[in-house]
Parts: C-alpha cells; sequence; structure tokens
C-alpha cells in the first residue's frame, strides 16, 4: 500500500446541481482508466460546520505512480469530465501527495 | 473495505512547529488505540498554490464503526494529544464521513 499517490478533492457543488450525475461521472471515469488504482468518495455529514466551512464531497483516488496519475490528468475523459465538473463547484481544494501508511487495514 | 468511517484532518501548521514531532505523537496514537483501523498522513507538494489553501498535510483514519470512532474520540490519549494538536495549528478542516469505495485496490 505504500507509495501510492493520493488525489484528492474535496468541493461544495453549486446549489441546482445533480450529485448523482456528478458521482456517475466519476465512477465512470475511474472504471474507464486503468491507471485508476482506487476510488473512493464521502459525503460529509457529521464533522461540526465550523470545521468543514461548506465543503461537502470528498473524492479519493490513489495511482501506483507519478506516470500513472500524469497519464489520468491528461486522459481524454478527464480532460472533458473535469471542464464539466468545473462548472458544478462553488469551490474546491485538491491535494496531491504521496501516502505515508503508518496503520494499514488488517 | 465498505463501510468503514473515515476521519479526514487537513491542516496548516503555525510557523516554527516541528511537524516531525507532530507526527509522532499521530504515529504513537494511532498504534496505542486499538479503534483506530488504519491510518496514513501525507504532506502535499503537488497541487497548485491556489488550489490547496495553504493547507500543507493531510491526515487520514479510518475506524470499522461509529462505536469505534467515538470510543477513539473519548480516547484519554487522543483527547490529550488534542490540546496539544490545537496549539500548533494556524487552520484545519476535519471531514467525518462514511467511504463508498467503488474502485478497490487490486
Amino acid at each position: 500500500m505504500g507509495g501510492d499517490l493520493k488525489h484528492l478533492v474535496i468541493v461544495k457543488f453549486k446549489e441546482g446541481v445533480v450529485v448523482d450525475d456528478m458521482k456517475k461521472g466519476l465512477e465512470k471515469l475511474a472504471s474507464e482508466i486503468e491507471a485508476v488504482k482506487s476510488f473512493e468518495w464521502g459525503e460529509d455529514m457529521k464533522s461540526e460546520e465550523m470545521l468543514r466551512q461548506g465543503f461537502t464531497h470528498i473524492i479519493s483516488m490513489t495511482f501506483s505512480s507519478a506516470e500513472d496519475f500524469t497519464g489520468f490528468l491528461g486522459h481524454p475523459s478527464h480532460v472533458e469530465f473535469s471542464a464539466a465538473f468545473s462548472t458544478a463547484i462553488e469551490k474546491i481544494l485538491v491535494f496531491d501527495f504521496p501516502t505515508v501508511v503508518v496503520k494499514a487495514s488488517a
């Protein structure tokens, strides 16, 4: 599990956006592009409002190498999806980092 | 892998904070408290500054159940560490959410 690159995207969607459509687009992306090693998403409903500053959705993808990640960013499906995605979000945070696994799932 | 709860903490440390000490504290916490199912951290060095808004470190823990997570929050070691941690951070985001695994690592 060590050595993976994580692409973590945290967003608040604009009002009126059909979040399910966004999810379907992301699922399609993750299944189409082999370089995506794993993909999880989540919707925050538990933390304190003050601590999440209006952000609601978390998208987390992992890649085995920098090459895989670069390939993903430039993949036509990603480029196309990103264009649609960017019109749907009110605000966004993006983090790209090598993961350091301190305690792994049993 | 499905059904886990994720506790995602994103921070910017204050200037002068010895980040390694924070990491050691977190590692100790994750190893001491059995309820912590997995623990990863990362330091963002790749995304665009504009997209990360000054945040630099990502801490990600998973728990098997809401009970485990609640137990973690109230654990004396967590309470003690949180007090020290909160003095070291300039800003913080916290997200707690059930993870939905769409594509799992092979």
